[in-house]
């Protein structure tokens, strides 16, 4: 079997590394920062305290980022670092906030909107600013990655940018800064994590390396995050979670995500399940269903290697622990019309369905709505 | 607990990949490399095969380099360099080539001697070309590592340097190269692989992405290297052995390795054991040591992921290990005196004893030592 591995960004992690921002500045031997962070981080003290301990070195703040950042909020910080003399860039929040600031970091050192290279095909200019990954939730692995996701509101386009420039120089992770995190955000992204590692591991460009980390990952996802759900200041749940969230950022960001994912796109855009939420909704059932149809027997490997018997118990496990942590197991609420079911079988055939290691059919698709609706009228549930 | 992580080698793995050489050289953007290997490669084609292959890309080789290779040889291969003008560096080898090339790689770029750095603790020049590392053993790590040990003859001295300009900016690594490797060297250099991982593992300096390397390395060493041992042609023994070779080096490069590697460096500079078979000689030893006075359960949670009962479960294994690949368990053959024991007690006070996570005394030395030799006669065996 071939396989590539490439990790440039180096990774410090500790409770209270936040405090050492000063420190990987230097180390990157630049002035003139911009701090990027969402709105609540202003509003809450923490980009003041970020902004003081850089004793000068941050010198903009950008916060205007939705939760589906906006190519022209992109545009908008971009403009701004260009006014500013932007040397460098810290990202302080969740995937949002990373995404845009990768974008935001490229597209500053040119006089040009993201626009004409969202969607379109046409590489990314070969300049960047270094960016500093802070994650304020466990769940993106956005600061080990080299994608961002971006919206274009008049287009109406989602969608993913990759570059190498995207990597992040430094991911800082410190567990302490996710404490704050309210427990259905602490759920989401959780599960999200688990997705991660589980697509990750299964996915057709599956390699060792990112194996080993994604099983690594998910056993800590299990352990660890009913605890930091129902406790946001156990120190060691967050701990251990934050742990597997940057670990499970390393296993998907090379074999990529899959069905779970693919399926999650629609659910969010349409019906606006949060990212995680939409992702785990489905995660079980693909897990029995890449486990009956498979050749390889990965799916049976992984389960197993997770102290699991075998796959469907896996899934079980998966069920279970969405219900302890209050996240939806179906979609009977949205009371979706057939029409609305065509809808989202359709929009499922996102590209990272490619990456799934059995062909998810539109029979199986529909049999999966049909599931969570408890419509089941197409096919036999697997 | 805190950590941090940074491993900038990119890492090409597949059978065949010495064939895709020249587009990784164009990826670099250099022309005028030198080829640094064994005499052997010279001998048996292989390095003329990779100068075709590169076309015209290597302009310069050097292959005067010895199993533990010397200061006078990396000054000798640096002048050659400068001679040459060469811009990159490919090492095709063991740890000896690697290590070689790195250190050339650097000094060629200056108008100096090794000796001025080695040993000495002086920072290495900042200049550096870059290296394409080739392994063609599965069990030095050195492709993914950055560190170099070098002998200096005439001062007696052996130790090692690291500099973050001895990452290889690529590693290649083609399981094929290793179908050659007499059984001799299958077995030495996959002991060294299983203590690196082990190693890496209980480690003082452990940290989680290093953690879940090592128990997917470590698997594969049991499972494989019998196969590649017994059977040298054996595509997926070696395979798995090639894979199983990096993803240690992953494993150990950060933590470092411990007590074993430590006791091996007087046994292969008095008695020229084999830097591996001498690691492999006290690891089942040091893994009862460990898991006997640890307080965290870390060798028992290593041995259980590995599917062994327990610590001495997998030190029973890796004697049998031992044994089925033909390497030493004792050292009784040597017949060695009191004072020999002694000498071997005080030499193994490496600087990598104090990364064991119990500490070695030299009563435990002793009684390794004397059950080494069946001489027992300190103090009564763990």
């Amino acid at each position: 079997m071939d396989w590539n591995y490439q990790q440039p960004v180096k990774i410090i992690f500790g409770n209270g590394k936040i405090s050492a921002l000063k420190e990987v500045i230097a180390e990157l031997g630049e002035t003139d920062g911009i701090l990027i962070c969402s709105r609540s981080f202003r509003k809450s003290g923490l980009a003041d305290k970020v902004i003081v301990e850089a004793e000068g070195l941050l010198t903009a703040v950008y916060s205007d980022v939705s939760p589906n950042p906006e190519v022209a909020e992109v545009d908008a910080c971009a403009e701004l670092m260009r006014a500013k003399g932007s040397k460098f860039v810290v990202a302080l929040g969740g995937g949002s906030v990373m995404d845009l600031a990768k974008a935001a970091a490229t597209i500053a050192t040119v006089d040009e909107s993201i626009s004409l290279y969202h969607g379109t095909g046409k590489a990314l200019p070969e300049t960047f600013l270094p960016l500093i990954a802070v994650p304020t939730t466990s769940g993106t692995g956005s600061e080990v990655t080299s994608v961002a996701v971006l919206s274009d509101h008049e287009t109406g386009k989602k969608a993913p940018i990759f570059s190498p420039n995207f990597f992040p120089a430094y991911a800082v992770v410190d567990p302490e800064l996710t404490y704050t995190c309210p427990p259905t955000v602490t759920a989401c992204s959780g599960i999200d994590v688990l997705c991660q590692s589980i697509e990750g591991y299964w996915s057709v460009n599956h390699q060792p390396i990112c194996d080993a980390l994604a099983i690594h990952a998910a056993k800590l996802v299990f352990e660890y995050l009913p605890l930091a759900y129902t406790n946001p200041y156990d120190a060691t749940a967050r701990e251990k979670m934050a742990e597997a969230s940057v670990i499970a950022g390393l296993a998907f960001a090379l074999p990529k995500t899959t069905s779970s994912h693919a399926v999650s796109y629609p659910l969010t855009n349409l019906y606006g399940i949060p990212h995680g939420e939409a992702c785990g909704l489905t995660i079980d059932y693909f897990a029995k269903v890449n486990a009956q149809l498979e050749t390889d027997g990965r799916v049976a490997a992984f389960a197993k290697a997770l102290g699991f018997a075998d796959a469907p118990a896996m899934a079980e496990a998966i069920t279970a622990l969405k219900k302890q942590i209050g996240l939806r197991t179906d979609l009977v609420d949205l009371d979706l019309s057939d029409a609305q079911l065509d809808e989202l079988v359709q929009l499922s055939h996102h590209p990272n369905l490619d990456n799934n290691p059995v062909k998810i059919t539109d029979d199986i698709l529909y049999d999966l709505f049909g599931t969570l609706t408890k419509k089941n009228m197409y096919v036999e549930q697997p």
